[in-house]
């Protein structure tokens, strides 16, 4: 059975301030406040499954374990068609350097491997967004969210993280990374993955 | 960039009634008649990749050639968490028998992994639905649809195909093979994925 969430505070599992802020612009309108997993001085488990879920979970169980909270996690990435949906949940791992993510190194590989197999234009790709709401007793809710777009280059926009200066939405005309806060989080993966989760757990 | 679609008939590549009728209840309000498969009597190509885009670029690829019309094809199945994604694009595998497809025989198995691995409750699962529309030319547009929900034991209601005896979506206490066409159809991951296809192609 779904287990409604009827709490006032909710612990986020995230270090990403954008995600975060994302977040609390949903949730303020329902009445609930958010803490972040650096208010409790979590650490970063490793995300060491090969499924959104699978990192999700990982995440939410930890911080529900350890602060004794229902806490939500977020784990997404994006999925090129032509890649056959790849970096998909490396997209972050695509990011990595010596000295941190660096989105610009994973979008430059993602285009120049499109160019290297000829890839075709539309180079449809979608955003995915897992959520996992965890418990402390091993309850969990699963939401999924999807946003669908095709690839462009060069990167256009100064919003955004993460591969959004290189993605359109369908419908649009400009990157994610060209649109508000707003605009882009009336359609997000993470945006529809939140709504799935404030229906069904919180109405 | 994003092609429009601006014809007054489309070809779906299946040969699934219960695919067509969903299809024509959407394409009907846009003035867009559906011709099936069956009505040019196209063979049905192996489905050899190992993603839903894989597989619905097969099929649209294939029928766009064979008949120099724009077609529409359709590859989805259900993700079930606590098995890391299966069956996923191997849905309909999983129903294969020496006499047809036989989805009792899947939803059985899947029931039966998720009691031997001691899957908690709620057994959360997401239906994917990724559509391709591809012109003869070579030109595709890809669109994916989501819908959440959970697994239930024992299967319930007589509407519907595939896992929908057996999957309840978030928000509601109904499977989907207990609700009507139209219920269904509202909230459906195909009726998602037509959603975001209309939205970016015809409006």
């Amino acid at each position: 059975m779904t287990r409604k969430f009827t709490e006032k505070t909710l612990l986020v599992a995230t270090h990403n301030a954008g995600k975060l802020h994302e977040m609390r612009g949903i949730f303020d309108q329902h009445g609930i406040t958010l803490k972040s997993a650096a208010d409790f001085d979590l650490p970063e488990p490793e995300e060491t499954e090969t499924t959104f879920v699978g990192n999700a979970r990982i995440k939410a169980h930890a911080a529900a374990k350890a602060t004794g909270m229902p806490a939500l996690a977020d784990d997404s990435g994006i999925a090129v068609d032509a890649l056959d949906g790849e970096p998909g949940v490396y997209t972050a791992d695509w990011a990595e350097t010596p000295h941190g993510r660096d989105f610009m190194k994973a979008m430059e590989k993602t285009h120049r491997l499109l160019d290297e197999i000829g890839a075709p234009e539309p180079r449809t790709a979608h955003f995915h967004a897992t959520l996992v709401l965890a418990w402390p007793d091993g309850h969990e809710e699963v939401f999924e969210g999807v946003a669908n777009g095709r690839l462009v280059w060069p990167p256009r926009g100064r919003d955004g993280h993460g591969y959004d200066p290189i993605f359109v939405p369908n419908g649009d005309d400009r990157t994610f990374a060209e649109m508000s806060w707003t605009e882009k989080n009336a359609i997000s993966h993470r945006a529809r993955a939140i709504a799935a989760l404030v229906e069904a757990l919180l109405d």
